[in-house]
Parts: C-alpha cells; sequence; structure tokens
C-alpha cells in the first residue's frame, strides 16, 4: 500500500468540469464531445457518463461552475457593487456567446444552445433552474442589505429589481444581439435606481 | 378566362402563416412541418420553400406575424399603456412556451427552440434580430411620448427601461422558469417608474 488510492471524487469532478469548460470554450456546444472531455481529464469515460448522462447534463454543470466562479463582492455601496455584479455576468455571456468561433457574430451561440438544452430535457432543466436559484438567492441577500442599510428604499421589490437588471443583460444576448459590458450596466443601474417616472417638483 | 387568377402573394403568405401558427401551437417545434403547412394551407410546397427555405425560417416568421398582432395602445397614460403591453408580451411568451403541451412544465419550450433557431443560421438570426429592432421602436415610441407629455423624466434612457421591463419577462421564461403575466408585469413597472434608490428627504 504506497497511500494513493482512487482519486476523491471532488477531484474527478473538477478535473471533468475544467476539461469541458476549456473545451466549450474552444469548440462551441457542438464541438463540446463527453468523449473527448474524458479523454483529456483522464478520466474514464464510464465514469463521466455515470455523473454526467449526456452533453447536456454536462453542458449545465459547466455553467454552475463558471457562476460559482464570478464572486458577488459587497463593499457596502451598492452603487459600485451593481455595476461591478452586471459587469461580470456580461462577461460571462459574452465568453459563452463567442465560444468556438471568432469575430464579431451577434447570434448568442452557446448561450443558446444551453437554453434550448435545459427546454429539452426536463431533468436538465430543472438542474439548469436551481443553479440559478441558489446563484440569484445571493444577489437578492445583496441587494437586502443596502435596503437595510438604507441605500435603496424600504419597500423595494427586490426579486423584481433584479430581474431587470439581470434580464436586460440576457435580453439583448438572446434575442437583440446588442452589446453587453460595463457601459452598459452602468446605464442599467442608474436607470433603476433612479427610476423613470418624473421627479416630484 | 373566368377572372379567377393565382392567387395573390400576400395572400398566400397569409394563409400559410396561419396555417403554421396553429400547427406550431397544437405540436410545438418538433411537430412543425413544412410540408403539413402547405397541405393545410393548401399551395404547393415549392412555394413554401420558395419563400422559407427552412422550418427556422418559417418560425421567424410566424414571431413576426404574431408580434404584429400584439398592438400597442397610447391611451395618454403610461401609467396603464405600460404594464398592459407587458401583459401581451407575457401572454405571447406564455402560448409559445406551452405550445404542443398540456400540463405545468416550466421549461421555456418552442420560446428556446426559436432562440436556438436564430443562433443556428447567421440569416434567420439577422430577420429575428430585425423583428424585434421594428417591434421594440414602437415600444420606445410610446415611452418616448410619455416623456414628451411628462409623465416620465426629461432624460429617461428609454432604451435600457424598456430592455428592463421586456427583459425581465424573457428571463423568467427562458432561464428561471417562473411564472409571467399581469401581476407580474405590474410589479416591473411599479418598480422600474419608482426607482430602487431610497426617496431623498
Amino acid at each position: 500500500m504506497t497511500g494513493r488510492g482512487r482519486p476523491r471524487r471532488a477531484d474527478v469532478d473538477e478535473g471533468v468540469l475544467r476539461a469541458a469548460i476549456e473545451l466549450l470554450l474552444e469548440r462551441g456546444y457542438a464541438g463540446l464531445s463527453p468523449d473527448e472531455v474524458a479523454e483529456r481529464a483522464g478520466v474514464a469515460k464510464t465514469t463521466l457518463y455515470r455523473r454526467w448522462p449526456t452533453k447536456d447534463h454536462l453542458a449545465v454543470a459547466v455553467v454552475a461552475r463558471l457562476q460559482d466562479d464570478d464572486e458577488i463582492t459587497d463593499s457596502g455601496d451598492i452603487r459600485r457593487d451593481l455595476p461591478a455584479y452586471l459587469e461580470k455576468i456580461a462577461a460571462g455571456l459574452n465568453r459563452m456567446r463567442g465560444a468556438g468561433r471568432t469575430g464579431d457574430d451577434p447570434s448568442a451561440g452557446t448561450v443558446a444552445e444551453l437554453v434550448a438544452a435545459a427546454a429539452r430535457h426536463p431533468d436538465v432543466g430543472a438542474l439548469e433552474r436551481d443553479v440559478y436559484a441558489r446563484r440569484n438567492a445571493l444577489a437578492h441577500a445583496l441587494l437586502e442589505r443596502a435596503v437595510e442599510r438604507g441605500e435603496l428604499r424600504a419597500d423595494l421589490d427586490v426579486e423584481a429589481l433584479f430581474d431587470q437588471l439581470t434580464g436586460a443583460l440576457y435580453y439583448r444576448v438572446l434575442i437583440t444581439g446588442l452589446p453587453v459590458g460595463r457601459a452598459y450596466a452602468e446605464r442599467l443601474v442608474d436607470t433603476a435606481l433612479r427610476g423613470a417616472a418624473r421627479e416630484k417638483e
């Protein structure tokens, strides 16, 4: 006995997901082959398929992993933290939109493929919705702390506010094909914080 | 000569699109067969394929046609007109989400398939983005008239506001799977018009 046994499950998962992210960004959704991911990660195909039965399951796991990489910073200043977090979401969307291709294609690319994968398999859809629910709970908590500090109004509908901010980013990427980034994130936060109604005199 | 000639192109288009909408709602995206649409509309397959080379082209034409059916009402009261228009968008999304299926499946269904179709073919994507650009210009004009009347503030970023309102609806349908309808439309408009920042004392 040497003390070396089978790698721990968490290490296997991490290795597979890292290889899957790499391959997805290189080749796009069409080029994400679970067999090749297994080979790059140095795990048996059966190990991979036992954990992620289809390519769509693997793709949702990649999305969850990438979201966990994006920290939500709470500096105590919501006018700074909110554009910063939206900019991270935009960067993630831009990375997926451009996965596996070059040039300025305005289409949603892999972002659209991930949405379609979630719609295609009920269990993948349930996983995907769970990933977003857990993730968005953290963003809602960020907003609630700003309400408690008195930066945001006391009766704010934090869920509606966050849906509007992040929803605008997804809408541009998935539907209108317009660019998203820091400047647009700032426009969104400014518009949402000030409100659209004419100020009372 | 009897005076009856070939039907006008606009009439053929209308008949094909009506048949396509009917079939899409009945069977969902997977069940949208251009051959069956041609048969139901009573036109030659070659006529249909000349105008819409693939099922994806036909599907985008259906989306454009359905959007044209949704009137944007301007009553002169933006607090009434905006929730009403968002409710129409939500109803359209709900109809597509539920196309071809029964029960309370929270997945995006045909909405996701349409997004994927636009991402798959560059020319379909360009058509889809054009449909939304033309449509959203009408919504922007509605908001601009409310600015001119003094209901909304003079320096409002109408594009950012509209992206937030409509984007939240698409985000719920495509990503989080939560319901959209009148009550949610009202929450969105209230949140966006009042603004999230604490009111100045």
